[in-house]
């Protein structure tokens, strides 16, 4: 169920930070953020503090829904698998996790990425599922509104079958390559998936060799309950939400009960922790208080409007308003979230203060050891197999965990000194799947049967 | 219309070489067709060579049509994208052009891949655009037979148009970065396509920036009609077929003048080339024959017989068959073909002679100073702006070229000692292309208006 260590993401949410500020921060480097450069960085310090992944997020639209998102984001960044593959070429062991919309790309397109990925990084390809959830994305292609949510979880289903059959096409031993005899493959090692599905009719085979994982690592991140099932039936590794101990035990307990039911191997789980790291804890306020403040106001007045359905049009940050669930007309899935539980039981609050609520409760403040004892303390009591860690500002966040918190978790042995060798799934101890065409183990005797 | 020296491209067809038993070659190395080491080498003697380009063959599909396409092909590769990414980490100056189907990709994708190539090798991305043409690829994205021709030409036209005005979403100095005022880009350089056309609609903007070659270099090879029409109105360079120096010349005479007709600038013209080496004439020619001897049976005919679109099972390869045009009931394109020609004109031959025919037509057999001589003779005669360049067998085969071909092509003056700075564009003298949302510039003054 568990890596011999803490496995830890470095996730890069942004190019310039998980927050939306962060490439103002003064360490921040957004001119870079689609250099080549500014990546291999990113993913040779994750390599010094040992993280297993880089995990890339990714959505595919630029968000301009409104206004402040093209005035203040910084979120150009380059496609996920382009940018892996170059990732590959400058660092040895870390995996290279890419985020894919199962709505978006043709599975016959995304296996031969994540197989080719895999292959020329030597077994460290990984996939986070995702559906697609906005309306931006349908509208680049073809389409006006994104797929109603229990539709694309079904497509996702079938989606990760028609993957995993093609990355099957050819057995490991399948490639002969004979040079006297002429003959290159065995035929009786080739499968042809002939897949005639709900969603998808796919007949392969694939013309990538099956990569050195048999099926890339695949992560899964839905919370939902179709998404929580999903992940139960198909994922290696949960990329959940983060919380308090007690809130993050129950979902972590909740998933290990759904994959049992189905006779699966508990997924690994890691939940998202957003470090905001000083060396004093004044110092680590001052830049979580940094974060807020360097936060345009009308940023904050429509990543809440956003956040709670609202529009708050008309009114500055600073000007109460009242709450309104009711006029909620977008047709997105939210999930529960105590931040709007709160402001329902308030009644009212300004747009800072929401937005400060969201912040708080998505980070955790304080020096190296305080981080580490939280990571420690969701990790002992079986929360967390591990963390995808977040960096409020780049590549200053993942500089700063590394210095400050890897050496605390070395100190503890939650961390290793040093990669060991292998490929991603030997490292977070996941078996090498069979191939789904391989022949089923025989079944284990039973009373034999009785002539009738 | 021409660059300042012989363009070349290093084509990489099947990972073994643009010959079919190529991977049985003493040198050649099939079982490291997916290892990142194998092509870092193919590309790192390319750019030894000062080639502009390596260039990527690709299908979407696995050949299993016959059974000799498994058995003796080598033809499992890395995607893409994912592979020139890769390399463009691990080389300095080369062009790396990958090829794209406008039929099975979607183009916010595409324009995300090459944008991101683009960038990440700091302009050195090109694609080379197709539109399939065999039902096995249909059959990956959930079709059954390919679209027709003329549509597959049609749809493409407009996915230029897509991929240009996705390309040119935000304008080059729309990225202002400014973490004083906390303004990261300027609204009125950031174009939303919105485009309503026959075969898409994709709204956009891109989620990537601008790339450095504003437009990376765009091929085109198709030889049909459609094709060349496509080629005319859209292309930076074609990828022609090779032959003779009168036939070269007549067809690059023709592309230029359909885009003089366009009022555009002539594409470069890279006709294909597959020199067979040797240090001595004897030598090549017994490379010729032993890549030839190297062929199975089963696979010569069955290559013939799907070239000629006759099944010739049941007959062996030295059996005379009579040529039988007439039963061709494939539903695929085929190009005017000496071969076919001269079939019909003998009327009968053996599958062995028809596929000595068809390799000796596309290859140029021997020494260094020969080859250079083929090369400089269609470049002076303006017939070629360079070559495409095949190996019949890799690594063995590139090596060759640099060795004995690159000396003389340098002694000569037709290729530069050493690459100069910039990017690909600037390479090729392919001026970087406005933006499609730039302001036309002013029109000529004409008489003025007569108020009516």
């Amino acid at each position: 169920m568990s890596a011999d260590h803490l496995v830890l993401g470095a996730f890069l949410f942004h190019p310039g930070g998980a927050h939306v500020t962060g490439w103002r921060h003064e360490r921040s480097r957004p001119a870079e953020h689609l250099s080549p450069k500014y990546y291999a960085h990113f993913a040779r310090v994750a390599e010094a503090g040992t993280f297993d992944l880089v995990f890339l997020a990714d959505g595919l639209y630029f968000w301009d829904r409104y206004r402040s998102g093209v005035d203040h984001y910084g979120s150009l960044r380059p496609e996920p698998f382009t940018l892996l593959a170059a990732l590959s070429q400058v660092t040895r062991h870390i995996g290279l996790a890419a985020t894919v919309s199962t709505t978006y790309n043709p599975p016959y397109h995304l296996a031969r990425q994540i197989a080719s990925l895999d292959h020329l990084s030597r077994g460290r390809a990984a996939w986070n599922l995702v559906t697609s959830r906005y309306d931006e994305e349908a509208r680049n292609f073809g389409g006006v509104q994104h797929l109603d949510h229990s539709r694309r979880y079904e497509r996702a289903h079938e989606y990760v079958q028609v993957v995993h059959g093609l990355l099957d096409s050819w057995d490991d031993d399948a490639l002969v390559r004979d040079k006297v005899s002429g003959r290159f493959a065995d035929p009786a090692g080739l499968h042809v998936l002939d897949h005639h599905g709900e969603f998808f009719d796919v007949r392969g085979p694939l013309n990538v060799a099956r990569p050195p994982q048999g099926h890339p690592v695949l992560f899964q991140a839905g919370g939902s309950e179709s998404g929580l099932q999903l992940a139960a039936a198909t994922a290696d590794a949960v990329f959940a939400r983060g919380g308090s101990l007690e809130a993050t035990s129950r979902a972590t307990t909740d998933l290990r009960a759904r994959a049992a039911r189905l006779g699966r191997r508990p997924p690994l789980v890691l939940p998202s922790v957003m470090p905001v790291l000083g060396r004093t804890r004044a110092q680590a306020r001052a830049l979580a208080d940094q974060l807020l403040a360097d936060t345009p106001d009308a940023l904050v007045l429509e990543a809440v409007g956003h956040s709670i359905g609202q529009d708050l049009g008309g009114i500055t940050a600073d000007e109460p308003f009242a709450y309104a669930p009711d006029l909620d007309t977008s047709n997105e899935t939210r999930s529960p979230d105590p931040v709007r539980e709160r402001l329902r039981a308030q009644g009212s609050a300004t747009a800072r203060e929401v937005y400060a609520w969201q912040f708080e409760r998505t980070v955790v403040v304080g020096t190296g050891p305080d981080v580490a004892d939280h990571l420690e303390e969701h990790h002992r009591a079986g929360a967390a197999d591990g963390f995808v860690v977040q960096f409020p500002h780049l590549p200053g966040g993942i500089e700063d965990f590394v210095d400050l918190v890897t050496p605390e978790l070395r100190r503890r042995g939650l961390v290793p000194p040093a990669y060991r060798d292998g490929t991603l799934r030997d490292r977070l101890d996941l078996p090498r799947p069979a191939s789904t065409f391989a022949p089923s183990p025989s079944p284990a005797p039973t009373a034999p049967a009785v002539a009738g």
